[in-house]
């Protein structure tokens, strides 16, 4: 039996009958001649059939329609006239392995929601597709990177049975006999695995926010790239962690698919440098006070803070990133570890073209003082138990952070929405397809 | 400041000075020796404390408990009277980092129930936490064969709009306004991605199932290993991929942890040859009522059956592996792709030792079959549009199928339950820790 060729192989067999399969994107009917152009996973090629020589090839695609599956077993001929690749099937034989209804319900004058609803079809094309091609080489550029240095893969529980993190926004499942909710993020999980003794984890998985807003930058569900690392001296050790992985992560991925990124989406990989440039909160407010944009002693980086710090950051260190560290307690959340003051925590948020894109901090690893900061801050305890009780047995000092998969890839091929960068997009309006 | 030396690394480093972090696994406190065995992720070390002559390293140790997390710094020291590997340190200075509560819930006398509460604190140990460390490499060797191959890792929705594969067993959310479910499968996603022209995907991702039953080998939510294949030209290419991924991943797992595992729990892993053996069910059935276990000739093999078949098969060829073909449509899904007969699927089940740990298939790809079989089986078509509709547009031939990572890990260590592998085990009574 014939083996297949994937398309982007052609050329290296000019001269030779081939079999190339995959879905018709254009037809082009001439009286005497038929030319499609098939796309498989790896490119795209010409197939030219003249009629009057190949009745039986012409008859089976009679009726052929764009989207429709198809083998072609054929000459694999060098053509220079042909735009694409100089190269083309002439088919001794083809096969309608499924033919597609006519016309698809989505094109490139289709709207935003048109596309997300053919979401499927609209992913058919080598420039969409790039980016899945690039979320696998990232990721699993990230686990090398990570297994390599002695981390554990982690599987954290999405069933959860409280609050994690904030309380806020969490989806309520019927559990059998009662309720149990989705779980907002990894990071109560990771932090029992640091009691467990596991030393530094990573995960990447799913994460669920039930998060009103509809914005270009929010997703009820999203994949959550995730760390937690044991025995560090501060949050300094995270942020020396993720610069290396990103660092890492994006090297790999520039190798990989660079080129075709620069072509298809005019964007360069740039590998950032290590270390990373890094501010204190308290520091990149005064540097935007300079430039007139003032921000509340107590208060969080606004949006256009961060657009604005991202700038000055990059005319000073050229720089696309950088970690805005020492948040108040007052703005973070309870389990960030305090310096001795007791007003600011060893935290850090990283921003990266001008939008955060992690979060991340020293945990409180002593029971006691985790609690008092849970009290402090009003969160209620019911709730709080079974993740206090992690710590009551011994835990070593911690901390970690997680990036947004979609909001990586968005930063990475300078798009809009993290829509554009999800295979099956969930937000409040929308669980389909 | 002094690095941290992993205790694995103390031989390295005798007659140096080095730094140990990690839990308390054991207190012997004589009248002028205090005896402490720390733990980290590698290994087990002594240290030891002579009182009179470390009065502050003694005073900070005064109240120290078992998992209590400790820095130690001193002289790591060759001694062959000690037990666990010949080594001591013998430290310079302490600091408790967490004063564990005493004494722990959990020990080696608690029963099953007890160390599922407190989980995190029976993972501590080097035995239990080989399960997660080889946890890691498998996977990890998956998605190196995976991505050699050419396949992209996909990313499906947990969050869906309707009955995936069976309808049954879904658990329900609250979705904003109102209702979705929770994804039993990638399956129906990964085929949307064959129809996207994805041609090879793979996902390790979590699987949610609403099953009453409470058994050792059912959880409700799992971690599903994935695989889906296009331009296949039966289910016969899916086994090939398939005993292809797990040959290579269980020969990365001996390499890395074949003595470990062999030393912990007394197993060999041993790395299957491909091909694996085949059996139809027709096949499978005579076998067994040859040796007096009858099967009705509709019906699928029941858990005696398998373990029988296994034992047959072990006998005959010494694979611990097979698979079983060709199921009659009565007892297989509606997407199952059936040959001419109308009768019989293109599917399988995987055995190994005794038990099914995958269900695989070509799949149905043509829209109108695959509608008609809907309506043959009874599934109502109301739920099922969406899914349909990735097959109207064209779609390549394809199929594929899932591994539990639990029912390997099991069987990999010859455990008996699931939640014996599971870092945060998830069924019917149990959503903690």
């Amino acid at each position: 039996m014939q083996e297949r060729t994937y398309i982007k192989e052609v050329p290296a067999h000019f001269g030779e009958k081939v079999k190339v399969q995959g879905l018709v994107r254009t037809i082009r009917d001439q009286k005497k001649m038929l030319f499609l152009v098939i796309e498989d996973i790896t490119g795209a090629v010409q197939v030219a059939v003249h009629k009057p020589s190949a009745p039986e090839v012409a008859a089976e695609l009679e009726h052929i329609t764009v989207g429709s599956a198809v083998t072609i077993i054929g000459s694999a001929v060098h053509n220079t006239s042909v735009k694409l690749g100089e190269m083309e099937v002439q088919p001794d034989s083809v096969k309608v392995e499924c033919l597609a209804q006519a016309p698809l319900p989505v094109d490139e004058n289709s709207g935003p929601e048109a596309r997300l609803d053919w979401h499927y079809l609209w992913l058919r094309h080598g420039k969409t597709q790039l980016i899945y091609k690039a979320q696998t080489v990232l990721e699993q550029a990230m686990r090398e990177f990570w297994i390599d240095n002695g981390f554990i893969e982690l599987h954290s529980p999405k069933i959860v049975p409280e609050a994690s993190e904030g309380g806020a926004e969490l989806f309520k499942i019927d559990y059998f006999e009662g309720n149990a909710y989705l779980a907002q993020s990894p990071q109560f999980y990771k932090q029992m695995a640091m009691s467990a003794g596991f030393d530094k984890v990573f995960e990447i998985g799913p994460a669920f926010r039930a998060d009103p807003s509809s914005t270009r930058r929010h997703a009820s569900e999203f994949t959550s790239l995730d760390m937690e690392i044991s025995w560090i001296d501060s949050h300094e050790d995270v942020m020396y962690w993720e610069e290396k992985l990103l660092a890492h992560a994006i090297g790999k991925l520039k190798d990989a698919y660079g080129k075709e990124i620069k072509e298809q989406y005019g964007v360069d990989i740039v590998v950032p440098t290590v270390p990373f440039p890094r501010v204190t909160l308290k520091e990149a407010r005064e540097m935007l006070a300079e430039i007139g944009h003032v921000i509340g002693h107590k208060a969080d980086l606004d949006p256009e803070g961060e657009r604005l710090l991202c700038k000055l950051i990059k005319d000073k260190h050229g720089h696309d990133f950088v970690f805005v560290t020492d948040y108040p307690a007052a703005v973070r959340a309870f389990y960030h570890m305090r310096y001795d003051d007791n007003k600011t925590t060893k935290s850090f948020d990283l921003l990266w073209k001008g939008q955060e894109v992690t979060t991340g901090a020293q945990r409180e690893h002593r029971y006691e003082i985790l609690k008092a900061q849970a009290v402090e801050k009003g969160v209620p305890l019911e709730g709080l138990h079974g993740y206090l009780d992690f710590f009551k047995y011994g835990a070593p000092p911690h901390g970690g952070c997680g990036i947004g998969l979609a909001r990586t890839l968005v930063n990475l091929f300078e798009l809009e929405k993290i829509a554009d960068v999800t295979f099956a997009f969930r937000n409040r309006y929308r669980i389909t397809p």
